[in-house]
C-alpha cells in the first residue's frame, strides 16, 4: 500500500494526515502555525512530517496545501497573505528537514484536487471548486488535470471584479467576488444591517455579545431560528454567489461546481437560491447545459487528502 | 502536402480557403451569409466547399468556424444570435453535401486556434484570445489544446457580467463586458458623448453623416486625428478592456493574451492603456508573473486557417 502525507499549511493551524492510495486519511496532527516566522513555519510543517513519517514507515512523499501563490514548479511560495512568506522555498527546506520527497501546490487547488479524486467530483472530468471560506478559494480541474496556469497562479476565483469602485479587499483591489459572496461577506451583510436598522438586527447582535461586530456564526445561527434579517444576509450572499458561478461559467463551461469551505457548512441557508439565481443568470441559458452545482463532501480533510494525493502523482 | 478546408460562416459572410498544414491558404473564396434559412446556409457552405475541391483534389476534410453555441461533439450548433440556427446538425448536412468529414467549431474558438498554431500565440501553450469585434469573443488554449469546457460552449468571454444591472446585452442579461470592451461599445461611449456635449463630438458626428449615430469607424478616423473627444473613448473602451484581462488573469493566469477582432486593427489607440491598466489591476500585482498582450497577425484570415487546421487534427 502507497502512503504519503498531506499537509494543509493555513494562516493560523498546521494540519497534517497520512493517506493510502483510496483518500483514506490513517491519522492525523495539528499545530498552530508560526504564521509570522517562515522558518518556524517549516519546522512546524517538518516536525509533524517526521512524527508521522516515524509510524508509518512506507511513507514516499509530501504534499503541502500552502495558503498563498505557489510559483508554477510547486516549489516556492511566492507570497501570502496571511503568512510571512516571500519567494519561500518551501519545497527545499521540507525535503532538507524530512528527507521527502515535497509538491507545494495551492491550499485551493489541493482542496479542489482531494474533492475530485475522493469526494464530490468523483467521475467529473470538468470541475470548478469553490471556496467559500472567510474569503473565496478557487480550483479548476480540466480534463481531469488540475488547471494551474502558466506561472502556477490560476483559479484566484475570489478576486475577480464583481463591483466597479466597489468594496476594498485584501488584495489592493477594490470590488473583488469575496467581498461579496464569502464568509466575509456574510458578516458584513449583518454589520451593515446593524448599523442602519439595529432593532431588525437585534437577535444577530445578541448572538455576537451584545455588539454590532456580528460573526458569521451568529448570523447563521439566527437564520436557523428563522430570524428574517439573517435570512436576507443569506439571500444577498446567496445571489452574488449565484452570479458569480454563471459568470465563471461563461468562461469555463464545467460539468459540475463543488461549493466547499466553511459556509458549505450551512449550504441549507443558501443552496437553492443560489442555484437559482445561478441558473436565471448563465449567458445562452435555454439554450445549452449547465454545470450541476453540489456541496463539498470531505470538509476541513480535503486540503490533506487533496495534498497528499498531489504527492503521489508526482 | 495535407491540405483542409476551412469555412469562417458569420451572420453577414461566408469565407472559405484552402489551407495547407503550414496554415498557408492556397485559395478563397466569399459568399453573402443566407442567415434566415439553415438549408441554404448549408448549401451555400457546402457550394464553396465543393468549388475548392474540384480544384484541389486532395482535400481531405472541412473545419466550419460557426458563429454560435456548438455542442461538444463538434457536430451541432445549438443556438445562433445572428444565423437561423438552432439545433442545427451542420456537420451532418455538409458532410452529406460534400462527401467530406466536417469538423464544427465556434468561430471564436476557430480564430484563437488559428493565432495560436500560426499566428501571434505560436510557441506558447497558455493563451487566451480575446475577440473584439462587434461584440466580444474569446478561444483559450490549455496546455496546447484547445478549451471547449463540458458543454462546448467555453471562452464565452464577452458574457462575463463587469457591472450589475449595468448596459443590456443581446444576450439577455445586463452588465456584461462586451457592452463595455467593444467596437459597439466604442459606439455607444460616442453617441452618448454627443447626446450631451454635442459641440465636443462634432467632429465624429461630421465623420457619421452628421447623425449622433457615430460609427467605430468614425470614432477612429477622429482618435487618428486628434480629436480628444474620440481619443476619450478609446481611453474608456481601453480601461474596461485592461480590467477584464486582470479579472480573466486571476481565473486563467495565461502566459499570453492575444487581441483580435476589428478594434485590433487600430491599437495603437488603445494597446498601451489598456496594457497600463492590465499590469495596474491584476491580482497579487508584484509577487507573480503576468501575461504578455499581443494583437492577432493572421487578421480576417485566423478563422478560415484555425478551422482547417482542426479539420486536419481532427
Amino acid at each position: 500500500m502507497s502512503l504519503t502525507i498531506g499537509v494543509d499549511v493555513g494562516g493560523t493551524k498546521v494540519a497534517a494526515g497520512v493517506v493510502d492510495d483510496q483518500g483514506r486519511i490513517l491519522e492525523k496532527l495539528r499545530r498552530p502555525t508560526p504564521s509570522t516566522n517562515p522558518e518556524l513555519t517549516a519546522g512546524v510543517i517538518a516536525e509533524v512530517t517526521n512524527l508521522l513519517k516515524a509510524k508509518y514507515a512506507d511513507v514516499s512523499a509530501v504534499g503541502l496545501g500552502a495558503a498563498g501563490f505557489v510559483d508554477e514548479t510547486r516549489s516556492v511560495v511566492l507570497f501570502a497573505a496571511n503568512l510571512a512568506w516571500r519567494d519561500e522555498p518551501l519545497k527545499q527546506k521540507v525535503e532538507k528537514l524530512t528527507g521527502l520527497p515535497v509538491v507545494v501546490e495551492n491550499d485551493a487547488n489541493a482542496m479542489a484536487w482531494g474533492e475530485y479524486r475522493f469526494g464530490a467530483g468523483r467521475g467529473e472530468e470538468h470541475v470548478v471548486c469553490v471556496t467559500l471560506g472567510t474569503g473565496i478559494g478557487g480550483g479548476i480541474i480540466v480534463d481531469g488535470r488540475l488547471y494551474r496556469g502558466r506561472h502556477g497562479i490560476g483559479a484566484e476565483l475570489g478576486h475577480v471584479r464583481v463591483v466597479p469602485d466597489g468594496r476594498r479587499c485584501g488584495c489592493g483591489n477594490r470590488g473583488c467576488w469575496e467581498q461579496y459572496a464569502s464568509g466575509n461577506a456574510l458578516s458584513h451583510e449583518a454589520r451593515d444591517l446593524a448599523r442602519v436598522e439595529p432593532g431588525r438586527a437585534a437577535r444577530m447582535m445578541e448572538l455576537s455579545g451584545g455588539t454590532v461586530e456580528i460573526t458569521g456564526l451568529a448570523v447563521s445561527q439566527a437564520a436557523h431560528e428563522g430570524d428574517p434579517a439573517a435570512l436576507e444576509c443569506f439571500d444577498t450572499v446567496a445571489d452574488w454567489a449565484g452570479q458569480g458561478l454563471a459568470d465563471l461559467t461563461a468562461t469555463l463551461d464545467p460539468a459540475l461546481f463543488i461549493i466547499g469551505g466553511g459556509l458549505s457548512a450551512v449550504a441549507d441557508l443558501f443552496l437553492d437560491r443560489m442555484t437559482k439565481v445561478y441558473t436565471e443568470s448563465v449567458t445562452g441559458r435555454g439554450h445549452r447545459g449547465i454545470a450541476e452545482i453540489r456541496i463539498a463532501e470531505l470538509g476541513a480533510d480535503a486540503g490533506i487528502v487533496g495534498a497528499a494525493d498531489l504527492a503521489r502523482q508526482q
